[in-house]
């Protein structure tokens, strides 16, 4: 069965950050657009917790994540929300298929 | 903002079962392709626990999702899966939006 590299990341923000992190992960998620080895990378809010955001993304394979960091878009998005993170989190998944994929 | 309903689903298998839960899954994620409210229905095995399932799932609200719990389809693949499975639990989510949504 032919899988995906996928993730859930955890973000824990500063008190009251979240929302500056949502926008600085929207960006970085439209600098995306044209990257071909991602397949989904979307953002969501904890509905139980308000100071936690979580991404889902899915890559064509682990190289293509680990490419995608060495972008400068990458890094500077890093260097921007990085102030706003008290922590980062993951829970790795081999991605199998389904609806939106 | 406008956001839609997300969560991320965790499926604990009975020892051994995960590929069988992961082919029921795949079914109604493809029964779920003509439901309209629903986005996003991806199934992932967890690269750490081998008897776990997660599935990423948006809707475009929860009235939607829980409409879908109604339909025969669902119920017939829940009354399948159900032996298959130890413990369901979720990650309730506001989808924001990003690549692939």
């Amino acid at each position: 069965m032919n899988t995906h590299f996928g993730m859930y990341v955890k973000f824990t923000s500063h008190k009251g950050k979240r929302d500056l992190l949502v926008k600085e992960l929207l960006t970085a998620a439209k600098n995306l657009q044209s990257i071909e080895g991602c397949l989904l990378y979307i953002i969501n809010s904890s509905s139980s917790d308000e100071n936690t955001v979580w991404v889902t993304e899915v890559w064509e394979s682990p190289e293509a994540h680990k490419a995608s960091l060495l972008l400068e878009e990458s890094k500077a998005a890093i260097e921007r929300a990085k102030n706003l993170i008290i922590s980062v989190e993951s829970i790795e998944l081999s991605t199998i298929g389904g609806k939106g994929l």
